[in-house]
């Protein structure tokens, strides 16, 4: 049996200014700080040890394996930082107020961006400042591959592209791995572990920093799956009846 | 021009406490936060960038380099941690105090095992619980390649063994590189580089925390070098009159 650890970055200050964040680079907030310290002391204190790190390119995912691994006392493992793990790119709506943009646009179509698997949000135009083609950290990217925006299919294909490859055989050769990541990629991720359907993803929400254990038999396929360090029963919509096997 | 910088973690506890540390994973001090944060400021202030960083598998190198990778924003470069960049290995001396150690047996044998080339301390037993093969972080070290004791020039053996596989092609390719490691993985470094003799070494010591910035030719032989940020003279033997060119 293999176990691999999901994290969702802690609580960033655009979570706190409830504004559309998707592939800016925001930083944690103070919660967020705290939180990724609360998962590496629960990770530790039940025994995980990890081989190899898996994060995104953006500081939010980072900090928190950082501190995460500093907590474990594994600063010296290997990290695999991709943009294939990213947030979902938002398109146009990046750095918008999602209440404002509630208000402009109507409810209805706001949780269709943000919910559904297969409608996009606008797209940036390539002259915003905020498309990041130009950024350092994407000049290896094919032409195309800097995203105008995505939506949850598109963020799925990147990710798995990068499991596939990547992670996997990692996990499959005995490594015992953590992905520290965000809400939309571990969505993906989750969707595609557990084969859930495209209507069974809206509502499922994985909550920031509390450690996201996948038990995966030798196919990879999974056997169960628990937060690590949770008190209480499941909030609605966070551990859908699906997913609890 | 190439250009890389050099950088030696900050203080340690056991720099505070005066032991000899070399494999043994102790922490940054408090100062030795600081330490990194002003060299990372430094660094950013001076408009250095950065593609790839090298580190040892050693938390006092590797928090240092995350704490100026923090403070440039630049935590999305990828990381590269190998034993090969670990301090100098002190055999059993590790973890004995120096004062003491040099009150047991002399100042002159304390300075030769410290500042000489070629004498190694006394070695680690097998059965010692010092002796780091148990460790995961060298469990695909071949047998033997975990030492027992090391001399200078068994430390710049494999620091250069790193240097001409990993890191020298990627500056040859135009990478901006960063290696954060610790004072005598540096000096086999910095006398590698600036060909020093063995009798021109021993009073060389490179101060924690401060960037060492070495300008490369084509074929990466250096063409000069100076510390970023260092006020005033620089102290004796910290840059004997052979490095400055």
């Amino acid at each position: 049996m293999k176990k691999i650890v999901l994290i969702r970055h802690g609580q960033s200050n655009w979570n706190v200014e409830n504004r559309f964040t998707g592939w800016t680079d925001v930083d944690l907030s103070a919660q967020g700080l705290d939180e990724a310290r609360e998962a590496g002391k629960i990770l530790k204190k039940h025994g995980y040890v990890f081989d190899t790190a898996y994060t995104s390119v953006l500081k939010r995912a980072i900090r928190t394996l950082w501190i995460i691994l500093h907590e474990m006392d594994l600063l010296w493992i290997p990290e695999h930082k991709t943009w294939m793990l990213n947030e979902r790119h938002y398109g146009a709506l990046q750095g918008l107020n999602k209440a404002e943009t509630a208000a402009k646009y109507g409810e209805d179509q706001v949780y269709l961006w943000r919910r559904s698997v297969d409608i996009r949000p606008p797209e940036l135009d390539k002259s915003d400042e905020r498309y990041e083609a130009a950024d350092p950290r994407y000049k290896d990217l094919k032409d195309g591959e800097v995203p105008l925006t995505e939506n949850l299919e598109d963020t799925e294909a990147r990710v798995l592209r990068y499991w596939n490859a990547e992670i996997a055989p990692v996990i499959s050769a005995g490594g015992r791995v953590i992905i520290s990541a965000h809400g939309n990629t571990l969505r993906a991720l989750v969707k595609y572990l557990d084969q859930i359907p495209p209507d069974g993803i809206a509502d499922l929400n994985i909550p920031t920093g509390i450690p996201l254990v996948y038990e995966l038999d030798d196919e990879l396929k999974p056997i169960r799956h628990y937060y690590l360090g949770w008190e209480g029963p499941y909030p609605e919509g966070q551990i859908p009846a699906h997913m609890t096997h």
